[in-house]
């Protein structure tokens, strides 16, 4: 079923909105890389079921991202995030920067980089 | 119904989880200031069921937010970015700042301030 990075990602954005079981079947087969197998043996159910599940709850997570665009937004705002960190370490180089001044870039490149990941 | 502008907030994060028809409901209360009475007559029917759809959308916003926090991230964002922002003005106005490297913090601005919208 496709990138499972990708997957994984769309786990972290909207992971809370499936059930508990839902969820950890998914983190099982997508984070875990545990086999439909391994996974039907722990949930004492058929493989079957759990193909059908991980089906559905792929759909769910794509619907989601149509509809919010959580990861979409995010990795819009990480790789700008990064341009910014890029263009303050440029001026940071600069011979023509004061100490306070760089210190002050330095602090700025924090509050950013605390950002991303929010 | 408590914080009108939060509601309206939150409807912005997650009206699109709502039917069109509970969205629009929604809309006309909290966006439009329509009464219930106004809004029951435009969807033909009573007073209370639109009552009862806007308190049970009003539930599920609150829900989603519990459960995913856009509205809280992203108030956290935007200040962030209205700090930096504070902060590259402030750097902008000091004497020690070549022309070229004030150019560069403008374009920094310019894409932050794209983000707070993102």
């Amino acid at each position: 079923m496709e990138d499972r990075f990708a997957i994984s990602l769309l786990l972290d954005f909207y992971g809370e909105l499936l059930t508990e079981k839902q969820k950890k079947i998914m983190d099982l087969y997508y984070n875990e890389d545990f086999s439909l197998a391994e996974i039907a043996e722990i949930n004492e159910t058929s493989r079957q079921a759990i193909h059908d599940t991980i089906k559905r709850c792929y759909k769910l997570l794509m619907t989601y991202e149509t509809k919010l665009k959580l990861l979409e937004k995010s990795l819009r705002l990480s790789s700008d995030i990064k341009i910014i960190c890029n263009k303050l370490e440029n001026l940071q180089k600069g011979f023509d920067l004061t100490e306070e001044n760089y210190i002050e870039i330095e602090n700025i490149k924090n509050i950013l980089l605390k950002d991303i990941n929010i």
